[in-house]
C-alpha cells in the first residue's frame, strides 16, 4: 500500500485524520486546493476549523535555540497582534483617504466657479481665510478668489459675467464627470457605484474578485473626487466604506492569516465598513454600528471590538489632517440652545412619513430606471449617460443658489440655527429692535423677504433633487446617497420647521402654541426640523435605525434630540416597510442577482426541506460517487456531465449511506495532478475514499486514493426538517451546501441557491430573477 | 386505525407532518408537551420554530364578518406590536423603579446621619434646597438638616456628639443591612447578588424557574434600597439589569407569544437588560452595547431596535422623575474645559495597568472566598455573615469623609473639574492673587494644604475599598460591582491626576512637560484621571470594553476624550487577560457550575466528535427505542433506569439507522396519558413511531402510536466531525444535543454538558467543576 503516494491537501478536516496518514504521503501540496472560484460563495465552517488549523500549526512547540526562538517569539507576537496591526493600519490609511478627498473636493469644487490668485491649490475658504482683508462678516468675499468672468474679463458682475460663469461652470462640470466615468470604464469598472450592495453580498461569503482590488480603491478614490466635484447629486459616504473595505483587503494580503482564509478576512473587512463610516460621518460609534447593523453578515465579538479601534484611530487620522479647518471630527457640526416639546413630535412623526413615502418612492422609481438601464439599449452608452445627466444637472442647479453649491455645504446650512451673526439669506428675520438678549437665545421672530425667497428656492431644489437623484443613482461612476437623500430630508424638514416658526410666533395664542410658546422666547429651532428630516429621508431609503440615530447624536453630542431622530426614523421605518421589506441595498442586490441570504427576512413557511432538495421528483438522480467502485474515467465523465460544485459520496448505489462530499474543483485538481505525477494511474484506475484499498483484481491498474480531499462531516439534515430551520442554519453556519437524508439514507441536496429560490418562490417573486450574473 | 386515538402534541415538527394526521385525532392536547424542566437546557432551533407556528396560525385566514373581524384586526394588530408595547412598559417601569429606588437610598443614606426637621421624608440635599436660609457658598449646611446628637442632646459639636453620630451610623447600617438580608432570605433566595451571572446563564438558555419571578422583582428593590443605603461597599448598577430583566419578564406573561415560548421570551430579557443599564448610567446607547456585548447570548438585529427603544424610555421615564435634580440623564454629570496632551497616555496606560492588575486580584481573591463561603461552615451563617461585614464597615468608614459618604457621591467628586467656586478639600489649591480669568480655565495652581491632607484620606479610602469590596460582593444580598470598582480606580486616577498636576506646575521645565504645559496654563485635569482610572478597573474587572467605552462617553458627552478612555480599556483588558481569561461574572459562572457556553471563548483543539460522544469505549450501549419493537414496558424501564433527558428512535437494533429523537418528558407524559385515557394500552402494547402501525398478530394488545411526539429532524454530525465545528454549531444554534453518526448509522450522543466537560478538560480544568448544580 505505501507505494500508493496518496494526493497531498490543505483541508483541515483531513488532516485531523490521525491514524492511517503516515502512509498516503504527498509528494508536494498542490496550491490551489480548499480555494474557491470567482463568484463562488464560501463555505464559512470550513474557513473557520481552517483556520484553526493555522492557530495550532502557529502555536507549535518550538526547539528552543536562542536566535531562534527569539525570532520566532517575534513571528508569533507579530501574528497575535497581527489583528490589531491591521487595524491600525486601515484606520491610519482610510483616514488619510478620507482627508485627502475631502481637500481634494473643496478645492476642485470651487474650481467649478473660480480660482485663488494667491495660490491656485487653496479653496474658496482657505484663500479668504488666509487674506487679511477679509472683515468677519463676510468671510466669503476678498479680492484674491476671483470668478473666472471678472478673471477673464475683469467685470464681476453683470449679465455677461453670469453667462461666462455659468458657462465655465458647465464646462468644468463635463469635464469632470467625463473624465471620472472614462476611467472608471477603462481601469476599474468595478469602481462605479457606491459599493455596499457588492460589499454586503462580499461580507455575506461571495466571492466577486477584484472587487476590493488596488486598481479599485486607486480608482475610486479618484473618480469619486471628479464625480462629487462635478456637481452631481451624489455623496462621498456610500463609496468611502468601499475605498474603506479596498484598504482592508489590502493590508490583509500582508498577513497570511487572513489573506488565505476567506473568513477571517472578511472580519477584517467588517472593521473596515465601519472605519470607512466612521471618516463618512466622524462618527465612530455610529461606523461600528453601520457596520453592525447594516453591512455584516457574521460579526463576533472580537470584531466588535476591532472595529471600533479602527474607526476610532480613522477618525482621529481625519482629525489631525483637519480638512474642515475647524477641528471638528464631524462633518455637520451643530448646536442648539432650545429644548423641543413634545407637541412637536407631530411634525416630526410627519416627517418621518415623508420620509418614509420618499424612501418608497426613490427606491422603485430608481430600481425601474436601473432595471431599464440593464435590459435595454441605454446601459451600452454609459459614458453619454452620465455626460448628459451631468449636463442637465449643471444647467438646472446653476441659477438656484441652494443647488449651485455642494450638497454638504447645503447640508450643513439647512442644520445651522439662525445665530446672531448669521449672514445668510435663510436667516433675513426681522429683528426686534429692542433684543438685548445674549447671541445664543434668540426669540422667535417673523421672517423677512429674504426667508420667502429662500423657501422658494428651497421648495425647486427639493423637488430638482428628488428627480434628479433618481437617475444619478447607479450610473457607472462612483456615487453615494447618503448625502442626496439627506438633502431632500433636511431641506423639507427646514421647510417644514419655518413653517412651524411662522406659525407659533403670529398665532401664539392657538391652542397648541399656547402651553410651550409665550411670545418672546425661542421655541422652534428650524434646524433641528431639518436634521429630522435628514433622518427620516435616510432612514426610509437605507431602512437603518439605531446607527442611524447614533450618526445623528454623535453629530449634535446631545442626548436631548434622540427623541425627536428615533420618533422619525421609527416612522419612516414603518412607513416605508409598509410598501416594500427592502432596503435600497437590498433591492440593488436583488437587482443585480447577487446570491445573498438576508439575515433580516424572516422566513415563517411550513415548507420541508423534502419540498426544497434536489432532485426533484422527476429528475435524474442524485449525481454520486461510490467509496471505491469509481473509475477515474467514471469520474471526469461525471464532471464533464454535470455543472455541480461538489458530489456526495456514498458507501455503495444500493446503500445510499453517505460517507462524505467532495468538491468538484478538489476533484478535478486532484485528478489532474494524479496523472501527471503519480506512475500507474490511468482512466480504468479505481478511484477510493476509504483508508484501506479495496481489494482488487491484480490485473486491475493502480487504484488512486482521494479520501484527502473528503470531506468526512458533511452538513446533514433529515427530509423532514422544516425549512425554517434550514434557513436559519444556512445563515448562521454560512454553509454553502446541506445533504438531505432520511434514516441514514441520502436523499437529495440543498444548496445555498436552492434556498434563495425557494425563498423567492415562496414570497411570490420569480426565482428565475435570483440569477446570480 | 380510526380507534387508535393518537396522543397530541404542539410539538411543530409533528404538526409539519402533513398527510395521515386526521387518523389519530386529539382528545384534548395535554398541556405540558414542548416545555422544559427547571434547571433544564432549552433548544432555541425548535423554539424558533414553535414560534413561526404561532406565526401561521395567527395569519391564517379568518372569515370576515362584521364585528369578528374589527376584533380580529384589533387582536392581530396588537399581536404584531406586542413586542414594541412590551418595550414601552419595561422602560416605563424600569425607568420608574430606577426613580424610585434612587429617591430612597438618597433619603436612607442621608438618615444614617440626621433628619430634616421641615420633613423627615427630605433627604439632606432636598432638605436644604427647600430652606431659604441658605448661601450658595454653604449648601450643605441649614438649620431644618440636623444630625442625630445634634436633635437629641442639642449639641453639634465635640466629642460625644462625634461619638453619638457615629454610634447612630453604625446603629443605622446594621439595621439596613439586617432587614435586607432577612427579606432576602425569607421572601426570595434568588435576590441575591449582582443576577448578572444567572442572567447571562438564563440568556444563553438555562432555565430558573423564579430567578425572574414577582417576589424576586419585589424583594429584589426593597433589598437593594436597603443594602446600598447601608453604606456596604456595593452599587446597585448590576441588580438594577436583575430589575430590569424581573420587569421585561413579569410584562411577557401578558401575551402568549413571549410567555410560551422561551427564545422569544430571552429577546424580550436582552432588551430589559439594555434599559437596566441605561437606567443605571443612564447611557442608552451603552446599554444596548451593554446587553450585547456582555450579557446577551442571541442578539439579532430586531433585539438590537427593540432594546434600543426600551433603553430610550427607560432613560426619558427616569429623567422625568429627576431624581438627582439636575434634570440631567447622567449619574456623573461631568463637563472638561481643557484637551488632553499625547504625553499622557503614559499615565493613562499606567492606571490600565493598575486596572487590570486590580481585576485579577479582585476576581481571583473574591472568587476564593466564595469558595470558601461555599465550602465551609462560613455559608451556614449568611445573616451573620452580612451583620459582620457591615459592622466592620461602618466602623471604618465613618472617620473618613471619603468613605463615610455613599460611593456614587464620591466619584460624583472624584470625577469632578475644581471650578473657582468649589469648596471641597480637593480643590484647596493656593491661588494665584492675579488671577482675573474666567472661572472655567483655571490655569494649574499648586496644591494647598486640604490637597495634600486629602491625598492621604483618599489612599486610606483605597485600601480600605479594595480589601471590603473582595468580602462583600458575593454576600447574601443584592449587590453589584459597578460602583466600587469604579471607586477604587477614579481614587488611584484621582491621586495619579493630582501627582502629575503639580508635577507640572512645580516642574515645568522637565524636557517631558516643556512641550505641551507653560507656566500659567491649564495642563492636567485630575478628573479626567479619575474617570479614566475608572473605565480602566470597571474594564479590569468586568472585561468589557466597547461598552464600557460608550458609557464613559455618554457620561461626557464629548468625543475628545475616548481615546484616553479606550487606551486605559484595552490596556487593562488586556493586563488582565493576560492572567485569566475570565471576567467576574464568567468566574461566578463557573463557581456556581451553570451551563453556560461562552461565544468568547476560541475552541482550537483537534479532538473529533467521536473523542466526545457518548457511550465511551467501555460504556454499554447508547439507550435507544426502535421505531416499531418496543414495548410500553420497556419504555417505562428505560426511563426509569436511565437519567437521560432523551433517546433516539432507531429502525432497528441491527440497522442502527436513526429515525428520530424524543424527549424523556414527552415520552413520560405521553405514556401516563394513554395508560389513563386510552383503553387497551397496557404494559406489554407496542409503542410505535411510524406512520402505519405495524402488522402484529391479533392476540397483541392495541399499540400506541407516538409518533406525534417525536422529533423528526434531530440535529446529526458525523463521527468525524472536528469539535471545533461542533461546539460552533452548539453555540450558533443553541442545541441541546446532538446525534453522531457514521456512513448513516447513529454511534452516540453530544449534550450541551458533554460538550462544556470536554472544553474544561481540554484548558486542564477539572471536569468534575461543572456540577450543574
Amino acid at each position: 500500500v505505501s507505494s500508493l503516494s496518496g494526493v497531498s491537501s490543505a483541508t483541515p478536516t483531513e488532516e485531523m485524520n490521525g491514524a492511517g496518514n503516515l502512509m498516503d504521503f504527498l509528494d508536494e501540496p498542490f496550491p490551489d486546493v480548499g480555494t474557491y472560484e470567482d463568484f463562488h460563495t464560501i463555505d464559512w465552517l470550513r474557513e473557520k476549523s481552517r483556520d484553526t488549523d493555522h492557530v495550532t500549526i502557529r502555536n507549535k512547540p518550538t526547539c528552543y535555540h536562542s536566535k531562534e526562538s527569539i525570532w520566532e517569539l517575534i513571528k508569533s507576537l507579530l501574528d497575535a497582534w497581527s489583528g490589531w496591526v491591521v487595524m491600525l493600519l486601515i484606520g491610519l490609511l482610510s483616514g488619510t483617504l478620507a482627508g485627502v478627498i475631502d481637500l481634494a473636493v473643496d478645492w476642485m469644487t470651487d474650481l467649478k466657479e473660480g480660482v485663488c490668485l494667491s495660490a491656485f491649490w487653496y479653496s474658496h475658504e482657505q484663500c479668504c481665510w488666509t487674506s487679511n482683508e477679509t472683515t468677519f462678516d463676510d468671510r466669503d468675499k476678498c479680492p484674491q478668489w476671483q470668478k473666472w468672468a471678472e478673471l477673464m474679463t475683469g467685470h464681476a458682475e453683470g449679465a455677461g459675467a453670469y453667462v461666462l460663469n455659468y458657462f465655465l461652470y458647465i464646462l468644468w462640470a463635463l469635464l469632470f464627470s467625463f473624465l471620472a466615468v472614462s476611467l472608471v470604464r477603462v481601469f476599474a469598472p468595478y469602481a462605479c457605484g457606491s459599493g455596499i450592495p457588492e460589499i454586503k453580498t462580499i461580507l455575506s461569503g461571495f466571492i466577486i474578485r477584484g472587487y476590493l482590488g488596488k486598481w479599485t480603491l486607486l480608482i475610486k478614490t479618484v473618480t469619486l473626487v471628479l464625480a462629487v466635484s462635478s456637481g452631481l447629486s451624489l455623496g462621498k459616504e456610500g463609496p468611502l466604506v468601499h475605498v474603506a473595505c479596498c484598504c482592508g483587503n489590502l493590508f490583509c494580503s500582508l498577513f497570511s492569516k487572513y489573506s488565505k482564509n476567506e473568513g477571517k478576512r472578511r472580519e477584517v473587512l467588517s472593521a473596515a465598513a465601519a472605519a470607512g463610516v466612521s471618516v463618512a460621518f466622524g462618527a465612530p460609534i455610529g461606523g461600528v454600528l453601520f457596520s453592525l447593523e447594516e453591512v455584516s453578515y457574521y460579526f463576533p465579538l472580537k470584531t466588535l471590538w476591532r472595529s471600533f479601534f479602527a474607526a476610532l484611530v480613522a477618525a482621529f487620522t481625519l482629525r489631525s489632517i483637519n480638512p474642515f479647518g475647524n477641528s471638528r471630527l464631524v462633518l455637520f457640526y451643530v448646536e442648539y440652545h432650545t429644548p423641543w416639546y413634545m407637541a412637536e413630535l407631530v411634525p416630526f412623526i410627519l416627517l418621518g412619513v415623508f420620509g418614509g413615502l420618499w424612501g418608497t418612492l426613490f427606491i422603485r422609481a430608481n430600481i425601474a430606471w436601473c432595471r431599464r438601464r440593464k435590459t435595454t439599449q441605454l446601459g451600452k452608452y454609459p459614458v453619454l449617460e452620465v455626460i448628459a445627466i451631468t449636463g442637465i444637472t449643471a444647467v438646472l442647479a446653476y441659477p438656484n443658489p441652494y443647488t449651485r453649491r455642494s450638497t454638504s455645504e447645503l447640508i450643513s446650512e439647512l442644520f445651522n440655527d439662525c445665530g446672531a451673526l448669521e449672514s445668510s439669506q435663510l436667516c433675513d428675520y426681522i429683528n426686534n429692535p429692542n433684543m438685548s438678549r445674549p447671541v445664543d437665545d434668540i426669540p422667535d421672530r417673523p421672517a423677512g423677504p429674504g426667508v420667502y425667497n429662500a423657501l422658494w428656492q428651497l421648495a425647486l431644489a427639493l423637488v430638482f433633487k428628488i428627480v434628479i437623484t433618481i437617475f444619478t443613482f447607479g450610473m457607472k461612476i462612483p456615487s453615494g446617497l447618503f448625502i442626496p437623500s439627506m438633502a431632500v430630508g433636511a431641506i423639507a424638514g427646514r421647510i417644514v420647521g419655518i413653517a412651524v416658526e411662522q406659525m407659533a410666533y403670529h398665532h401664539h395664542d392657538w391652542i397648541i402654541f399656547k402651553n410651550w410658546c409665550r411670545p418672546g422666547a425661542d421655541c422652534v429651532t428650524p434646524g433641528l426640523y431639518a436634521m429630522v428630516g435628514a433622518a427620516a429621508c435616510l432612514g426610509g431609503v437605507t431602512r437603518m435605525t439605531v446607527s442611524l440615530v447614533v450618526i445623528m447624536f454623535e453629530l449634535t453630542g446631545g442626548l436631548e434630540y434622540i427623541v425627536p431622530l428615533m420618533a422619525a426614523a421609527v416612522t419612516s421605518k414603518w412607513v416605508a416597510d409598509a410598501f416594500g421589506k427592502e432596503g435600497i441595498y437590498e433591492s440593488h442586490i436583488q437587482l443585480n442577482g447577487y446570491p445573498y441570504l438576508d439575515v433580516r427576512d424572516e422566513f415563517t413557511h411550513r415548507t420541508l426541506a423534502t419540498d426544497v432538495m434536489r432532485p426533484r421528483r422527476n429528475d435524474p438522480p442524485l449525481a454520486v460517487l461510490t467509496q471505491d467502485t469509481t473509475t477515474v474515467e467514471d469520474v471526469e465523465t461525471l464532471i464533464k456531465d454535470t455543472d455541480y460544485n461538489g458530489f456526495p459520496v456514498v458507501v455503495s448505489r444500493e446503500s445510499e449511506r453517505l460517507i462524505g462530499f467532495v468538491q468538484r474543483r478538489d476533484l478535478t485538481l486532484a485528478i489532474k495532478n494524479a496523472r501527471q505525477k503519480q506512475d500507474g494511474v490511468v482512466s480504468s484506475s479505481v478511484v477510493y475514499f476509504t483508508e484501506d484499498a479495496p481489494q482488487l483484481p491484480a490485473s486491475n491498474p493502480q487504484p488512486l486514493k482521494l479520501r484527502r480531499i473528503l470531506n468526512l462531516s458533511p452538513f446533514t439534515v433529515t427530509d423532514h426538517t422544516p425549512m425554517e430551520t434550514v434557513v436559519d442554519i444556512f445563515r448562521k453556519l454560512g454553509l454553502r451546501q446541506c445533504l438531505v437524508t432520511r434514516s441514514g439514507r441520502l436523499l437529495g441536496i440543498i444548496t445555498k441557491k436552492d434556498v434563495l429560490r425557494h425563498m423567492a418562490q415562496m414570497m411570490n417573486q420569480d426565482p428565475e430573477s435570483i440569477m446570480f450574473n
